[in-house]
C-alpha cells in the first residue's frame, strides 16, 4: 500500500502502443528524468503487431517494468479495430478530414488514462504520459488537448492524493501540438529507430509487415517524407 | 456503428457488482424510464461471489444485456481486494471513520466509469448509472459527488457526442446522498429481493456466504437494522 512517490527518479507510467507516436513520448519521458512503467492495453484490436512491437520498444528504451493488460473491447464492438468491419484505404486528405474515421474506438483513451491512473496511484507515482496528438487525429476526441486537461483534473478528485492533498497527478501528451514529422524528428534526435515500432492498422497477419495504405500508414509514411528522415518501415504491399 | 440513439426505451448503461447498492441503482434506471444495459466488471476481485449475484440481479431485475468483462487489476496491486492483503474484520466505527480503508481499489471507479462510457457510446447511450454512495464510503476518492461530476465533464469532451454535440452524456448516481438505510428502503419499495445480492468483501469461498464481519458486512447489516426492514442475508460466521 504505497501512498507516497518512493524515493529515487521520479516513476511514470507511459502508455506503451507499440507506434510510432507511444515510443516518442516514452524517450520524452526519460528524456524528461522520469523513470518509465510501460502500459500496454491488448484491447482486441486487429494488430497484434503493435504488441510485439511495444515489447520491443519497451526493451529497447529501458522502461523499468512493462504490463501488459487484456480488456476486450470488442465486447462493447463499434470500431473498425475492434469489430468486423473493414480498416478504410487508400483514404485522400479529405476524406480523412471529414469526420470521425470508423477506426475510433468508443472512449478508448479514456479506458487507457483511467488504467494509467489505476497503476500510477498503486505505484506511488504521479505522472502519466499518452502519445496522443490533435494535429494528426483531429477527428479524434480523445486526442484533444482539452480532453487531455478534464482527464488531469478528473485524476486529482478520484485518488488518494487528491482527498489528502499529498500529491498532485499529471498528464503528459508531450505530441499533442506536434506534426508527425516533427514528432519524427525529435524522436530521431532522442535516438529512436522506428524499425521496431508498428503503427498499421491492418498489418498482415503472417508477417507483421504494415498495409501502407491505411490511415495510419498513409500519415506515417508522409511524417517521414516531410520530416526529411529515411522512413525505415517495411511494407508488405509495393504501395509503401 | 452507431452514433445516434436507437428509437424505443432510452438505454443505459449500469455498472452492477452483485452488491446492494448496483442492485438498486440498476432498479432505479429502470423504474426511471430507461432500458438498463448491466456491465459487471471482473477485476481480480476476490470474492468471486459477487459475479454469481450479478448474474442473479441482472437477469432478475431484466437487464436487457450483461456483458461480464475480464480486466485483471491485480496486475497493478495496491488494495486488499486485488492483493494478498488481509481484509480487516470487526472494525469500529471511529477505525472505519479514519481515512481511505486498504479495500480501497485504486481508480476503480474511474476504471469502471471509463468502461461504461466506451459501452455506452458503443450503443448510442447517453446515459451511465453507478451505484456510489458518499456517505457510508466517505474514505473512498471515487465516491464522492464531485468525482462523478467530474467524469461526466470529461464523457462530454471524450467522445463523438461531445464533439459534434448530438448528445449529452449523464452520469447517474442516484445513491450518492443516500444512507445504507435510505437505500434499502427504497429498493425495497421497488421491490428487491436483497437476498440476490453479495456485499462481502471476504466472502466464504465454498459457500459464497458473507463473512459478516467485513466493513461492507457491517454497514449493510447494520442498514436493515436502520431500515426496519428483515434482514435476508446468510451469514457464514455466528457474528451476522
Amino acid at each position: 500500500m504505497k501512498s507516497k512517490a518512493p524515493p529515487g527518479p521520479r516513476r511514470a507510467v507511459v502508455l506503451l502502443s507499440g507506434g510510432l507516436d507511444s515510443a516518442t513520448a516514452l524517450a520524452i519521458a526519460k528524456e524528461q528524468g522520469f523513470e518509465p512503467f510501460a502500459l500496454t492495453i491488448r484491447y482486441g484490436q486487429r494488430h497484434a503487431a503493435e504488441i510485439a512491437a511495444a515489447r520491443r520498444v519497451a526493451a529497447e528504451l529501458g522502461a523499468k517494468k512493462h504490463i501488459e493488460l487484456d480488456i476486450d473491447l470488442r465486447a462493447f464492438g463499434g470500431s473498425a479495430l475492434t469489430a468486423d468491419i473493414d480498416v478504410p484505404k487508400q483514404r485522400t486528405d479529405e476524406d480523412m478530414a471529414e469526420g470521425i474515421p470508423i477506426t475510433y474506438v468508443p472512449a478508448r483513451n479514456t479506458v487507457f488514462l483511467s488504467l494509467s491512473l489505476a497503476w500510477a496511484e498503486a505505484l506511488g507515482a504521479f505522472d502519466v504520459f499518452i502519445g496522443v496528438n490533435a494535429l494528426d487525429y483531429s477527428g479524434y476526441p480523445d486526442c484533444r488537448p482539452e480532453f487531455v486537461a478534464a482527464f488531469e483534473s478528473l485524476a486529482n478528485l478520484a485518488t488518494k492524493a487528491g482527498v489528502k492533498g499529498t500529491g498532485h497527478f499529471r498528464v503528459h501528451a508531450p505530441l499533442v501540438s506536434l506534426t508527425k514529422a516533427q514528432i519524427i524528428r525529435k524522436g530521431t534526435e532522442l535516438g529512436i529507430d522506428y524499425a521496431m515500432t508498428s503503427s498499421c492498422y491492418d498489418p498482415d497477419s503472417v508477417t507483421g509487415l504494415a498495409c501502407g495504405e491505411c490511415d495510419s500508414c498513409l500519415l506515417r509514411a508522409r511524417g517521414f517524407r516531410d520530416a526529411g528522415v529515411s522512413d525505415p518501415t517495411r511494407y508488405c504491399s509495393t504501395g509503401g
